[in-house]
């Protein structure tokens, strides 16, 4: 994917994403010792990155394709993006979500606009429903990040960011499915002025730290994780260009994380959800390794249950 | 206090405090069939517009008053504003706290260089205790509502936000001491077009909705309610000044505070204080009357313990 692929994603779906704001901290900077740049995707249509990959997957579809809808299986924010990025362009989205999905959850892919298809809460039943929409009425899948149109989309985010900050040193984010990082690396690669990319995971979830080691992709067996956004797995459209150009990632654990969370609450006033918290944690966790850089986090999103915080 | 009073005020607070964004929400104005525009105190230097008061109150003082420092008494939001105020500007704040206040605020003083001074929680007891402070160090008393530099300071907010949206047809905002409305109506009387301010109150703290209908400053018998920010009485400086501007004061239920706040921290990702959400509330309660109306929303602050949420 190229520079000017990318450049032409952003142009594309511009209309239908919001340009997220940056927010900048003084007492952060001061707790961590460098300035800190976050890119608020929690600020998103749907409120989450998500959005982006979304619509540019769907806008990427012919005129017979759309006219066929497209499914996707996801419980998450990609369930809500898709919705959403279909209803605004006009295209029927079915979403398979396992019958187990919270009801807060379901009903917000019902008021994007998305059909919902339940099914058992494993992944082969989910792939089975999935296989059988996709059959049955001509529907295109998309995969919530294991697509090139939706690592493209995802990178946006990070391309807006270096627009904004363009001698950033570093910039942050939370690794999944592995779209958003995949598409980032490449938005710092083309834009960036030597910016490293460095990925982060809660411990629990650490498929991406093992893989990068191992040189395979590895599974998580537990995930048993508050940032629910990560607990998926790597592909391999994504994993390449994360092996190719991410050179760290750093772990964190459910203490750190929900910290990391307190605090940009506290001292930010914005809700982030879990999941954006382990990008942060992990510049925190490691500060003195990145003392007085310029450091850009993207905050993927904040989408919480208020019913249900670990505070 | 005149219109060139109000604009001089602006200035001379200016390097101290932040210009905080005005917000607007797709979902929110739908759901409540209008335009709303939210002024972000929440964002503003320690978490509240109390910043602009104290700001200004300090720096109205001559260098004979300042070297002998301030006091206040205040457990909320003003004891953190006068602190910080004065830390920027190299004065000594001592704050009169019942000793039975939160650790967390006790530290959030602490953290921002006040001076705390305990005391037993009765407005006896703080009133005698600053008394003393005053008597023995010539300190200056700033009372956190019921002073006019407090007053002028306060209605900047409103000042910032008709700067930015001229063709407001209201502005919402809540009372507890007064301070904040009495400034707002005098922002909106020299710079609104035909800008009507409204006051909301929590039902259970009412004093201003009875004193503008009996003529004279009434008081909370119990003010048990989640507005720890708006427990608090209106002032014979401010009195006036709400009983020339104000035409209507909206009251809200504990119930509708929540739900109001629940919205705003669902839908807008960000973090409000109860006392903020008592604005949004009313209108929301009163949106046939508002149908189509340009609304702006005075989001007082965002300092809530996240550990103690009524969700």
């Amino acid at each position: 994917m190229t520079k000017e692929q990318l450049i032409a994603c952003h142009n594309r779906i511009k209309p239908y994403i919001h340009n997220t704001p940056v927010l900048t901290s003084r007492l952060i900077n001061t707790i961590v010792n460098a300035d800190l740049y976050f890119k608020c995707e929690n600020f998103q249509k749907m409120g989450s990155y998500k959005m982006r990959g979304a619509t540019n997957a769907v806008m990427q579809l012919s005129e017979d394709q759309r006219s066929k809808g497209v499914v996707t299986h996801s419980s998450g924010n990609f369930a809500q993006a898709l919705s959403l990025a279909s209803q605004s362009l006009d295209v029927k989205a079915t979403i398979v979500m396992p019958s187990n999905s919270p009801i807060v959850k379901k009903n917000a892919v019902k008021e994007y606009g998305g059909h919902i298809i339940e099914c058992e809460s494993t992944l082969e039943a989910r792939e089975a429903a999935s296989n059988a929409i996709v059959r049955d009425s001509g529907a295109t899948f998309i995969h919530p990040s294991n697509d090139l149109d939706v690592i493209l989309g995802q990178g946006t985010s990070c391309l807006e960011l270096l627009f904004e900050q363009s001698d950033l040193d570093y910039v942050f984010c939370p690794i999944g499915g592995g779209g958003l990082i995949a598409g980032t690396a490449l938005a710092a690669e083309y834009f960036g002025n030597n910016c490293e990319v460095i990925g982060s995971e809660p411990l629990e979830a650490d498929d991406a730290y093992r893989s990068l080691k191992s040189g395979k992709i590895e599974t998580n067996i537990t995930a048993n994780t508050i940032a629910d956004g990560l607990r998926t797995q790597l592909g391999h459209h994504n994993f390449p260009i994360i092996q190719k150009h991410v050179k760290q990632i750093i772990r964190v654990t459910e203490t750190e994380i929900i910290e990391g969370m307190r605090l940009i609450w506290e001292r930010m006033k914005i809700i982030i959800e879990p999941s954006s918290a382990v990008a942060f944690a992990a510049v925190l966790k490691e500060k003195e390794q990145f003392k007085n850089k310029k450091i850009g986090i993207i905050i993927s999103g904040g989408n919480v249950d208020v019913n249900n915080l670990p505070f």
